[in-house]
């Protein structure tokens, strides 16, 4: 089986069990899904656009753990025992999400045992990411942490244009200073001189990437 | 089936496909089941002992992701398509330990889809952990990033003595320092101040928790 015919597999299974019928349920841009607190017993489904995961501390800081999008899964801490959302779930485009009650989706689990590795190998993924966050955080600079963090954006998020690689979604320096954990005016500091050296251009919310090569050469200083 | 019962069954399961027989492979204290850099296909489950996992950068420096016991798995990430190995994983006590070909655990797991949702908890449970530690080192100074450490050591590693609760395994104040992501010195200083303040006591890499009242209270600060 492909990847594609598989990615469609699962979407197919997960309809069949999801709370809504067809498409989903459709959230727009910075609509919120959850909030940290909210109790709730569903995993959910992006069958398009973006979402953000983060911690916000008692004080308000945010620290965005991750943007999912398209075939992925979120909220799966339910599976785990959590009746409380410790993160903040937004869209940040919007959204075509299928919610699934956690009780359906471990039958489905039993029925499907194939479905068990894919998300298995989705957990794996997800923790190495949020591991080699860690690892930045403590080990880098945040000129360093800013050119991993916009290659990991490219990666996943990046669609080429002729000026180069813009990531496919609006985002502040707040937002990025969120990501690598840094405060907003040490982000912007760090991005404006990435924009001197010719790396980047940004306005008006669109980061574009125009050397790619040189900025993979920053995301390996130290 | 109660939880105990269902770690048996685990055992007992990933016991038949052991490369090992019987009791697994016995790992001394300090020896290193496998270096960052090592080519390997297999998933590891402790029979009994602890394990610590940790990420050395280029230069060296470590810091400890996680401490892992009896009934846990680790190299999971071979799940995930990943050859070779990104951490360290090294006894710290004596450990009995079973090495699992991927491919053999991936067939069990099609063929006990229970066993496929008990990896997920214990995957998600992982997760969770390692977000709770880029919260912490984002927003919160060293001596309560101590504290909390403290807490989840003798939570998970904790054994009563008549002076208190002791961390079950020697450990050394670099240790601690390399599982918060503090330079040693600070680490030092913040340990003692918990012992002036007669929380805890450390002597010759003991560490007892004498009052855990007090600790969780240190733990709640910024």
């Amino acid at each position: 089986m492909t990847i594609e015919k598989e990615s469609e597999r699962i979407a197919e299974e997960l309809a069949k069990i999801s709370k809504q019928t067809n498409d989903g349920k459709l959230y727009k841009k910075d609509e919120i899904i959850y909030h940290p607190g909210d109790e709730d017993d569903s995993l959910y489904y992006i069958k398009e656009g973006r979402v953000k995961l983060a911690y916000l501390d008692e004080s308000g800081r945010k620290l965005t753990l991750a943007i999912v999008g398209e075939g992925e899964i979120f909220g799966e801490m339910v599976l785990v025992g959590q009746h409380r959302r410790e993160l903040l779930a937004q869209a940040i485009q919007d959204a075509r999400i299928y919610e699934i009650e956690k009780g359906r989706f471990l039958e489905l689990i039993q029925r499907e045992p194939w479905l068990a590795l894919k998300i298995l190998e989705l957990f794996g993924q997800r923790t190495r990411e949020i591991e080699r966050k860690l690892e930045d955080l403590v080990f880098k600079d945040i000129p360093t942490r800013l050119s991993r963090q916009l290659l990991k954006l490219i990666e996943e998020h990046g669609r080429r244009t002729p000026e180069g690689i813009q990531i496919d979604f609006k985002i502040t320096h707040k937002e990025l200073a969120d990501m690598i954990g840094s405060a907003r005016e040490n982000t912007t500091s760090a991005l404006n001189l990435l924009e001197r050296e010719g790396i980047l251009d940004k306005r008006r919310y669109r980061i574009v990437i125009k050397d790619e090569e040189r900025l993979r050469e920053k995301s390996r200083a130290f």
